[in-house]
């Protein structure tokens, strides 16, 4: 049994509340049970400079979590002089993803960034991002359409993310807090709304997984991921 | 005229909403007008190291800003590898500001940290965050009276502060951005519930300002404290 | 009765002794009782990149504190890694009020950065940092005035600095250590040579106080600085 | 074509060299072909503080490159100030490949820690680091077997890993910076010497692939491990 | 022809002012010149970590420069997160010198640290710092001393240092910032009062020397040296 | 007797194995006993900041050291953020004593940096990334005369450096580690192939040293040095 009671292939229920942020270009609120993520895109005119003249554009995307979004308070990254390792690499895994769903060459010189914010987390906070990141980043493109800036929709799939485990011997979908820090195995998925893979992190803590097992975690995500589609799609009407 | 169109003394719509980070002791989000701030509170039982053995209490508060929170994106603090002099001369003023209205006899050797993170700004945050960062104090601390942790009540006054400044010549209470960034006089005033003075931050960027107007400034202030310390006392009912 | 003997609103001994560094534009070494800051002026043609093309001048202040200008050593900022927020905080002070006296139209577009290196402290440091500063500011501009370059005087009145507060509940003026220690009520003003209002800072770590005490403040404030801004025009003499 | 000439299933040489640095308690040198990396276990009697009590051990890692392994002298991190998100990254995936080897228990409360420099750079760093990583970490162990502060052996299988991914539309093991540099996807790929998983991380840049190419990656990088474990064992006869 | 008109040679004039800093256990003002360098001695009951339980002492140095000691401000170490490479050799420099001249066994387990910031700048600031951070120290010990907190002496004798170098083809002594510049060939002596070398570091930028050279070099620094170890006599008169 | 039971004159036996980075400009492996350093050079077209547009150009240098080079492991300095004093002491030296064997004008507006990674360290590391580095440099400087981009050889002399010190109340050479670490008296001698001096280093650690035993030290040096610049000239045939 999950400590949450949910079925094994459950996720929980998923809410994105669109334009919260007054000042940004495009914005949500994405809440995955009790992970709540803060989501913006800023659009700047300028590309990043090793893209100067290439006629490509960027999307970029920075991760953070305030100090009590956690059971017990951590400590301000600001005030320890540098970001985590960890935190570096969830930023990195959020730009790479949301990247793999934009034409670059149709978003022209100019740079999209994507800011994740974890308000309250309860496991799965990178996930979320990336799926509210990515309705933030909708947004922000759909201004630049209505303005003309953009002619051609630079966007050309839905990317999403779930994380998926073996956690008390059993393949579960959505790992909360609980769950995900008593997994043996753990991974995390990024998807397209057409069922493309875009990113595979799986990772076995002190353990071993075998490629079978893989499989079925890849089918759960698969069915977790289409529920955050149709939830990003519906956010947008 | 205001370029919101307020009267002088006219304070922005003021809303606390409490409970909202469910990992916190304490947690408010505070709204004046359109600058938000998220305040929590987090107990620890051990003091900071300079008071062991004091027998004394301390409450101390942290500061930030999303990076979108703004009208432009600013660089996130984290990745600047420290907070700048403005974060740190901010959250030195809250933390004094709520250590004025405790009695840190009767908290006993223990520390409570505000975190004090702006989701919108509009001016005024640091003052939104002190008023705010009260009720989450307020919150924390009644959790330990509760739970007879705590038999005397170490708050002893409500803590509130509202900026006041010289705006197109006139004298003006709770600036908001437009205001804030004309402004030749700006003042930022924390009172206690009673109308007794903590904290007085009156600069004249590039210019200056007689007794006579800084008495009035503390006129304005006085009223807009009033107002703050009512909505305190309702959000907390 | 106060640590010194002095009374409630004598000042300490003043003196301000000119030229005492042969590579800057303007120096001089303030004593205020036993708190001895060294105060250079250093003149940059160009202006910071933030005032190119407005024909605007800038007058800024770095603060340092000699490792044993005080009772027990303290630490090096250089071999901290940074700055204290208390340092960043008396700096932007020191900047803030210099400039309150200056014409930046006339200064044109070049920068004057003013030193202050406390060599001894016994409390007000930063208050004869704003005066001592100023002198070597008046000295820079002067040599500028003789070459010719400036045609107009940019400096439109005297700035300098005292502090009052509430020791052993008598209201005094120009606090040394002894008492700066203990005051419940601390404060410091920044005025011009005509008795205007640059900057007040008034605060009371973990007391308060009432605004007929703050006027009373404002009053050993005013004839404090008529005694400084006397000093000073002796001094450049 | 593959830019060296292999066919798509081909590993490039592969050379491990024990014992090349005399004060390591366990060292080797692995070459695929152009690349080399260094790497040393170095054992300490105590474990990380938070193993402190637990009767666990633990293995580390930390990667480096020297400045002019790349094709370009690429900046020296300890001139920058920091370890790059990249490197990070590489070091607790190396630390987390190996600990899925170790029984921590039979370890006991010590810490080994596996260094691993990149002398010369041809792609594929990362995961000749975890190969030869644990041939380093294997010699080590035997150190403690051997002078009987172990009497159980720690290690539970071999562990390498192999990089695969698509190059000009097919699919190829062990890619070089040529290929590397090229591919839509890439992945990394850490499994034990009885051919079960540890890690699996696939990304995507700018790209998506479907579970069918994933499912061939992995049959890929199956049959690369097995010369990499086989390669392993020689090295230690 | 040296730019001051001094003979080869011939030293600057030496002055050397104790007790400037009334919170040292130990202090001066050493003005060779235009070199002015405060110098004081802080007195720590307890030895660094290393040295617990040895009962050995220890005798450290830190460096400073005043921004504008130099012609040109140069920028405040502090603000730039840092420690240059020159202070920190500067600062090595001094303690090992200073050490030399100590007995650490009858300074027992306490440290002492020399500061040594630079007022004024116009060459050989590093010999100034040794020859005025021995007089402080030596005035530091003395306190021991007459407080009976030491009974033997752990000052085995005189520390002094001076530079000596080759400047448009001539060999000579106490270079100014003029002749530092320009030297060729450059070097620091550090010698006790009897005559025995502690430190020799003879540096050629750009060009080299003869052994021959070498050897008059040191004959310079002897004579110069005597003249330092007479003023440090006189001083402590 | 020396722990290594080498004569007092006698070097260890030196081995300069060139060619083997392949990216390098110019690369070698040195071997002086076990002490062990990799050093390469690397050509950049543009010089360093300071000297566009002088016509000369530069040489500088790094240097590092494996975590695992010494007996215990030593922390990488990437992970503490900075590099230590002694690191940037000696990459200063390495610099410095390269330059002076160089022709700055002959090398023209480019900038050559010499690379200098202790694999394992016994004592002497920085005089053999002197050695070392200067075979990097010649064989680079030989690329680029081979390209005909330079027409004249810049490198007008061999450099190379040895140690000498006082052990056990002996004048020996060279020393290893066992040596270093208790000698009283200890200097790090850089010259030229045709026996010029170009640094001295001589420093004794709580101790002194007469101008007799400091002749002889230069005596052995020279001796030393000899032999070393012989491997070198063997290295590059």
């Amino acid at each position: 049994m999950r400590p949450s009671g949910r079925n094994l292939s459950q996720m929980r229920p998923i809410s994105i509340e669109t334009g919260v942020m007054r000042h940004a270009e495009g914005s949500c609120l994405i809440r995955c049970g009790n992970t709540h993520v803060l989501c913006s895109a800023s659009i700047e005119d300028n590309p990043p400079r090793f893209l100067k003249g290439t006629g490509l554009g960027w999307v970029t995307a920075e991760y953070g979590m305030l100090p009590r979004a956690t059971n017990t308070r951590n400590r301000r990254e600001a005030t320890q002089g540098k970001q985590s390792g960890r935190t570096q690499e969830i930023q990195r895994l959020i730009g790479r993803s949301l990247r793999a769903g934009v034409d670059r060459v149709a978003l022209g010189e100019r740079q999209i960034t994507i800011d994740c914010d974890v308000i309250q987390a309860d496991g799965g906070t990178r996930c979320a991002s990336i799926t509210g990141g990515w309705v933030a980043l909708r947004l922000a493109v759909n201004k630049l359409l209505e303005a003309g800036t953009l002619t051609r929709d630079p966007i050309v799939d839905h990317v999403a993310a779930v994380s998926c485990g073996i956690y008390a011997g059993q393949l579960v979908v959505d790992l909360d807090y609980a769950e995900d820090s008593e997994a043996g195995t753990d991974g995390n998925f990024v998807m397209t709304g057409t069922g493309r893979l875009i990113e595979v992190q799986m990772s076995a803590e002190g353990a071993t997984f075998s490629r079978d097992e893989m499989a079925q975690l890849v089918d759960l995500a698969e069915a977790g991921i289409a529920e955050l589609t149709a939830a990003q799609r519906a956010a947008l009407k």
